[in-house]
């Protein structure tokens, strides 16, 4: 199932993408996709719908991010042995965890806007591994029976503020519209191997990350069993799983990094599709 | 204005205490304290009321943090100048800024529970700031108005986790419990001055921290300001302001860490007492 929001910032309606791809409206269903729409038993009843005798909406217009309630946006840092090495830093013995807030995140293809003096502002395409049971201390065998589905993540990083700044990676990681989830949240059913999916990231038409999460130093499993350990997981919190090789920090023969004007697309296979495109700063961007 | 909750896990009731210093009941006037009432107009309108109408609370039983709908838990590090000494780090160019997830915050006297395999569990007492208006790039010397009051924080910290773990601090701060919060949140009016704040913590009735906010490195205002160009602040947010000399890890001639049976009790003037008792790892004393 794949499960989505649409509409303007603050009047977001639930949907789904039913077997034809079109969009379907849940509003006669559920008021929202929520957290606890995350929930095995909510997923279930929703599972169970004849996705046919919900209203069509052939213009969804905005993409929202796909649930509202997001507890805790957990990163997962260096998680791509090539990444770690393009960015100069060792394969970490354990997860690296570092934390976004909640008010970064944005809809799909929102505009990414570069907070004020950026001067390096990058990309880093994501599988996020959204929690749909609380998960703590679970062990690596039960990990995956915790995760409600998956979605798109742009993990966007200001290299200066998260590196040059001074404390730990967080200064970088938060700024308004540098959370951009979706389109859609895939429930876990379709994604049986979450460690056989290919990711990729194209910077104005040109490929600049592709990879695989098969590559990933710490498999989804063994992430969720890790993060348990230091903090529990409630449904609708969201990990997302560190990036493949490929960002602007890291390219021959200099960084290369995002500037007004330029566009973001992504996607993680089966998860859907992000564009952003990236605007100087502009708070009335980030407000409507 | 002294604002509070009351009552169990996930039925708290609102409350304020009166100039006699006695709990009053505010739930005919709304259903809980959140992050709306803490903008401006919502705490002029309950500055109105008057006291003596509301239901007196002899018994309220459990403090609950003192609002509900925390966005964001964001910290400073090593704020303190003498602190940062203890901690063998140099005083920081700019502000440090890490991040507690929101799912460890508790009342201020609830269990802080050590998590498994934990051997270095540590106090900080902090000086809290409470978001009242939404604030973005906002100058250091509008910075205050952006603010809705000041509550107690203990920053409990594993520092195996922060420092030796890898990665981020984030590891060893957002632990289940690692987040007490109140007694009550302050209203601004009631604090003319956060820099001359006196702030202390005990452990099992032995003074080890014992400092003033007079000796931030970065004030209020400042840290509101700078925090305000990486990421909105909106209503409801938290910014803990770091902790002054006197933590376990810094005691000679050996680090002391907790240990379950411990108590903490802990205050920043004017702003009310916690004291917390540590526990065994046990989850029951998490999810009640």
């Amino acid at each position: 199932m794949k499960l989505l929001r649409y509409g303007a910032k603050g009047a977001e309606k639930p949907a789904l993408i039913d077997e034809q791809g079109r969009v379907r409206d849940l509003s006669s269903v559920l008021p929202d996709i929520t957290a606890q729409t995350l929930e095995p038993d909510a997923l279930q009843r929703l599972r169970q719908l004849d996705a046919s005798t919900l209203p069509m909406v052939p213009q969804p217009g905005r993409i929202a991010p796909p649930w509202t309630g997001m507890g805790k946006f957990v990163c997962i840092g260096l998680n791509y042995a090539d990444h770690a090495a393009e960015a100069n830093l060792p394969v970490p013995a354990e997860p690296v965890i570092f934390m976004k807030p909640t008010s970064c995140v944005v809809g799909c293809n929102d505009a990414v806007v570069l907070p004020q003096d950026s001067v390096k502002t990058d990309w880093e395409v994501e599988l996020g591994v959204v929690i749909g049971t609380r998960a703590r201390y679970v062990p690596e065998a039960d990990a995956l029976r915790h995760v409600a589905g998956y979605c798109v993540v742009n993990d966007v990083s200001e290299r200066e503020y998260q590196i040059e700044r001074g404390g730990t990676w967080d200064k970088g990681k938060g700024c308004d519209t540098f959370g951009p989830v979706g389109p859609w949240l895939v429930t876990a059913d379709e994604v049986p191997d979450p460690q056989s999916l290919d990711l990729w990231l194209d910077v104005n038409g040109h490929r600049v990350q592709n990879g695989n999460t098969r590559t990933m130093v710490f498999g989804v499993a063994q992430l969720v069993s890790y993060v348990s350990r230091f903090m529990t997981l409630y449904p609708g919190d969201l990990i997302s799983t560190g990036t493949p090789p490929g960002v602007g920090m890291g390219r021959k023969p200099a960084p290369v990094y995002l500037k007004p004007g330029d566009e973001m697309k992504l996607s993680v296979a089966g998860l859907g599709e992000q564009r952003q495109r990236v605007y100087a700063w502009d708070p009335e961007l980030i407000d409507h």
